[in-house]
């Protein structure tokens, strides 16, 4: 038997998006989406309202990235989905966050998040707060490569969120070859 | 220090959509995405391009449903990613899978797969690929549901997609709440 229950914005896996751009004056900003995912051939799509500062911030600069939240910064990626940059100037600083400039799109890269997409601004739909971006580059760090020197998700330690309860989990183990697993039911 | 990968379409966590649609004589057929998540408030959107069985059925029948694949599944749905609903006409059987039409949309349930969103066609964009439906009621079998009515994931299991290793992990334990644990960085 199935339970309905009506309309909701249910899905597993939702990723942890971490957000950040510049502002005009060149202070970083970030903040957390779970809306969101690979939008076509090379790019990504994520809904953003109009009002959060990042909103702002990119489509004043027409560039942002989108890091991949992790277990080692949980408490960071959920403090920049709490706090709004239109109250707290110093959000990012706040978080723990360290910014370097992207060397393809005018954007912060996060120190310590290991992974990112690093967008050029495409569109952004204000109805439906869909802001589409192209991805130029996806930098990740050395340290969670594996020996074969590509992203080893078991060191990346992804967080996912849970928008039932309202809870992040991690990760969790190799269960399945994909393109392969499924051809014994040809 | 960061290595470059260049312009790639990888995100963690990803997920593993199986979108179901009948077509045109009632028969049903899925497949396998994995670009896609929550559009924006009742709204899912996905690329779906447009060679596919299931983005044809779609557009006719305006209506489509996107089960989470699952560890139990997980060789069923790897198939309907492998095998092609314009060459097999009997992929829904063969992959295992049973057809209950839902109850709120002109699109079949898996019954194999407990958790689906039902959704009505809003729009697609030929040239990114992208579509767009409104989620008219999210569907959970009750053999994932936890005893105070609400899904459980670790019942559930939803499995994830790499896209940078072609495997498929499983969901992980629990590692933080939601809007709490970034507050002690108030």
């Amino acid at each position: 038997m199935r339970k309905n229950f009506g309309v909701k914005t249910w899905l597993y896996p939702m990723p942890v998006l971490i957000v950040a751009a510049y502002d005009e004056a060149g202070v970083p900003n970030a903040m957390n989406a779970a809306w969101g995912g690979i939008h076509t051939d090379d790019m990504v799509g994520i809904c953003l309202s109009e009002g959060h500062k990042t909103t702002k911030n990119i489509l004043a600069r027409k560039a942002f990235t989108v890091s991949v939240g992790t277990r080692g910064r949980l408490a960071e990626c959920d403090y920049v989905g709490i706090a709004s940059g239109n109250k707290v100037a110093d959000k990012f600083a706040k978080a723990g966050f360290t910014a370097r400039r992207s060397e393809f799109v005018d954007a912060p890269l996060i120190e310590e998040l290991p992974m990112a997409l690093e967008c050029e601004l495409v569109s952004y739909d204000i109805e439906s707060n869909h802001m589409v971006g192209r991805i130029v580059n996806v930098s990740v760090d050395e340290s969670v490569l594996g020996e074969d020197g590509n992203v080893d998700a078991g060191l990346l330690q992804p967080i996912v969120y849970d928008p039932v309860r309202l809870e992040y989990r991690v990760l969790g183990e190799k269960v399945g070859r994909a393109f392969s697993d499924g051809k014994k039911l040809f």
